[in-house]
């Protein structure tokens, strides 16, 4: 160790953790920060060795991430370093353990036969990571799969802010989940465990998803203040600012009337679709028809020919075809995975089509997939 | 059917074929015809139905393909159907059985609930499918992933012909590949029984390396004529033009005369070189230090950091430090799998390095890897 930086306070960081462990935290924070930031030092991991582990946390200004992780410190001490570059070398190692430690001006990862060292970037030039807002709630972390369906439906677009967001409220012991780019919505109420009596938010969607995919451990904790949003569970804690726009309500999409329902195996119509999707053309438009006993899944384009394929179905009410962009299709239908899903239809056109699953979730969740038809 | 196509002939096809081995064949035809060719009737499989099945055949003048599959025939006859959406529509299907059966201007594609249709193009606008030149001898299929590896060190770039192409030569009772990019050469020497008393042909490269994935049974076919090489086995029959360049020697990189020679296991040495190139810098230099009882694996890049990892290894002669290509230095060790690698290295710049098995392979199929070190 360079005795010059001795001195230096948080520079002796020594610590040894199981690789696989650490270099997984490394890449859910890689994932969980921006891919371009203008300052280079947005773009490093803090990495603080404390008598219970490691502690990686990042920050973009916006969004705030700290992960904890089991480790056995030999030396405490703070430190930054590139964040792509310690995944990416934590990934690549294969040895069970990694000790990590301050040589020079150089953060040297060892293993028995191999060293790789990174640069230090400039702690003290670091922003603070900011720590979540006070909790509101909790809910079971098996359902955040469907708070990610909800987000999956907000839009990309950064133009349009607010459909980047998903809408979350608390409606009593329910948490109601919308995302929306217009085109289609989702809604998903999901039980919870509040702690306030009224929360009204919209969450970035993309957070939101990213989050859904690394939540550990039985349960996950909504934090919210009037300006940040964020969730924890035990060996995580993430936080952004708000989103704040005024957010469409879902409410003329589920109010219950439909000119005709079809109850169907959500894999068996979804297999249809993908099959008829090479014929859509270029427009992109697949059409359900209504029948007796089925629904017909139809297709056709000049160059590429027609297909139709027949799905069994329980149907009741009017008969009629609808069109749809398959990809919103396909989606929608996916979200229900194996499920038997039941199919509201509304005929005319941009009247929406609701998809919910058929029998009731033994999670006691709900999701409301909404459609916009297209033109045919 | 329509009638008034019955007078045309070989319009009338109507067969059964087992999907998956269908949508196999009509996948592969794909793969061996190039992605863009200016002639729309180029871009379409002739489909015909034979009482021995089917046969799946394109061309794009330069190259021939020809794939047989068995198949129940109602009725004889062929056609001509896009290529691509042939292939798509057949791999989407999840019926174990497809017919296929001209309806109109169409061919049909049906399973029990579905049915797809696909627009013919003008069949006798179709140039002929040629069939291969006279066979030259056979070698075992199971040798096919070495020919392989010789395409694989062959070069992408068209703007030199001659190195696209794999240099296949008899030597006696052994069948010679070389392939080079001229910063790396493979010399693959396989056992083979030849039916000619000499051979020297320039195969493209791409074209020998999907033959090799796709080829089955116990043995292929090898075919040439003086502008013409194929290859053949019992359910296909490809050919196209030869290359038709000077190709470079090979002899003064196997010269048996190295400085320094190392055995290592290629996965653990191939393992240190996937570590450390993420800091082989923008430069892209890995450096390989023969030590006394090991190899050491180096590369250093300003921003990045630095890595080092020593590889147990067996060394012989002089002690000394050569740079490679990352890219080429892993692809050269994947190449010999599992396997021990004996490693004989040259001092000096532009004086190449030779890999191969420590071992003898029990096929009895010999690979030398060449590799031009870098300037460091």
């Amino acid at each position: 160790m360079s005795v010059g930086l001795a001195s230096l306070p948080g520079m002796d960081l020594d610590v040894t953790a199981a690789t696989r462990t650490l270099a997984q935290a490394a890449a859910d924070l890689v994932r969980l920060l921006p891919g371009r930031v203008l300052d280079p030092v947005l773009s490093g991991t803090v990495l603080e060795a404390t008598p219970d582990g490691v502690l990686l946390a990042g920050t973009d200004r916006e969004r705030s991430i700290r992960l904890s992780r089991g480790a056995r410190t030999h030396s405490e001490g703070q430190l930054l370093v590139p964040a792509r570059p310690l995944a990416e070398t934590l990934r690549n190692i294969d040895s069970p353990e990694v000790r990590l430690v301050v040589e020079g001006r150089k953060l040297a990862l060892r293993t028995p036969n191999a060293r790789f060292a990174l640069p230090l970037l400039d702690l003290p030039a670091h922003p603070a990571v900011r720590e979540a807002p006070p909790r509101v709630g909790a809910l079971d972390t098996a359902l955040l799969p469907l708070a990610a369906v909800a987000a999956s439906t907000a839009s990309r677009d950064d133009a349009l802010p607010v459909f980047t967001g998903v809408h979350v409220r608390q409606r009593g012991e329910r948490l109601v989940l919308v995302g929306t780019d217009r085109f289609r919505m989702t809604v998903a109420s999901l039980p919870w465990r509040p702690e306030v009596d009224e929360l009204d938010v919209l969450v970035p969607a993309n957070l939101l998803a990213e989050l859904a995919k690394q939540a550990d451990g039985a349960e996950v904790v909504l934090h919210v203040d009037a300006d940040r949003v964020g969730m924890s569970w035990p060996s995580a804690e993430v936080s952004s600012t708000v989103l704040d726009a005024p957010f469409p309500s879902e409410a003329r999409h589920l109010a219950d009337a439909f000119d005709c329902t079809v109850d169907v195996a959500a894999p068996e119509l979804a297999g249809a679709v993908r099959r008829v999707t090479p014929f859509a053309g270029a427009q992109g438009t697949v059409l359900l028809e209504v029948g007796d006993a089925e629904v017909r899944v139809r297709a056709a384009d000049q160059q590429f020919g027609e297909a139709e394929e027949a799905v069994k179905a329980t149907t009741s009410g009017d008969r009629f075809t609808t069109a749809y962009q398959p990809r919103y299709l396909a989606d929608a239908l996916q979200a229900f995975g194996a499920q038997a899903v039941h199919i509201g239809l509304r005929s005319g056109t941009r009247r929406s089509t609701v998809i919910t699953g058929a029998e009731p979730d033994p999670s006691d969740a709900e999701l409301h997939y909404v459609l916009m038809p297209k033109r045919s």
